[in-house]
């Protein structure tokens, strides 16, 4: 039996605006951490819970085609209300049984980040200060 | 004329749920930041735009009684719609005319935040990844 070779991706999956600027700026996102992902992640898509596509299925789809061993799901809220806590689970283990041989696991979300106060120290700092 | 004592103070500003769990979060982040601003702020308040309180004025008129001579508020959103384009700086706007003698900012909104690939990067990598 040979071993598999692991393809890991993640899938940043925001709500999903009616304005196309912000879902643009999800994809932006995705984009930078593409490049900033290098050995962790292969690919890195964006994934919307609402309104917005593609949809979180389309998104963990699209990762099943190009050969994912195991996907991430990272909730890119700040909140850990209903989407965080009830919705996005929801979407990833509908996928998941559909998927046996794909291990698929769902971050924290951002919110908890330990990062976030330097991150808002950073742009709310005046120049100088 | 003496020169005045600059006191500067912070507002995070965030959207205000139905969910206390999640305004408590903000004002726990707000805790967070007071301890780690040092001597960049003196104070760090969480503000609501809705629904929570304390609302931004009552926020800011707090700033203002604890004697602050600069204020910088910071939208705690991760995209820039009309919350953070129209909304906050509206409700900035009231308080700065009203108080001519403190220097009130607005700070760019988390969202354009460029530690956010690094914070999303270490919830996301699985462990040894």
């Amino acid at each position: 039996m040979t071993e598999r070779k692991t393809v890991r991706m993640l899938v940043v999956v925001a709500h999903g605006s009616r304005r196309e600027a912000s879902n643009a700026e999800v994809v932006a996102l995705a984009d930078r951490l593409r490049l900033q992902a290098g050995a962790i992640f292969s690919d890195v898509v964006a994934g919307f819970l609402e309104i917005a596509s593609p949809s979180i299925p389309d998104a963990l789809e699209h990762c099943a085609a190009q050969g994912a061993t195991e996907i991430v799901v990272f909730p890119h809220f700040l909140a850990a209300g209903r989407h965080v806590a009830t919705d996005i689970p929801g979407e990833v283990a509908i996928f998941a049984a559909a998927h046996p041989n794909i291990a698929v696991t769902v971050a924290p979300h951002l919110g908890v980040s330990a990062l976030l106060p330097q991150a808002i120290l950073a742009l709310a700092a005046p120049a100088g200060a």
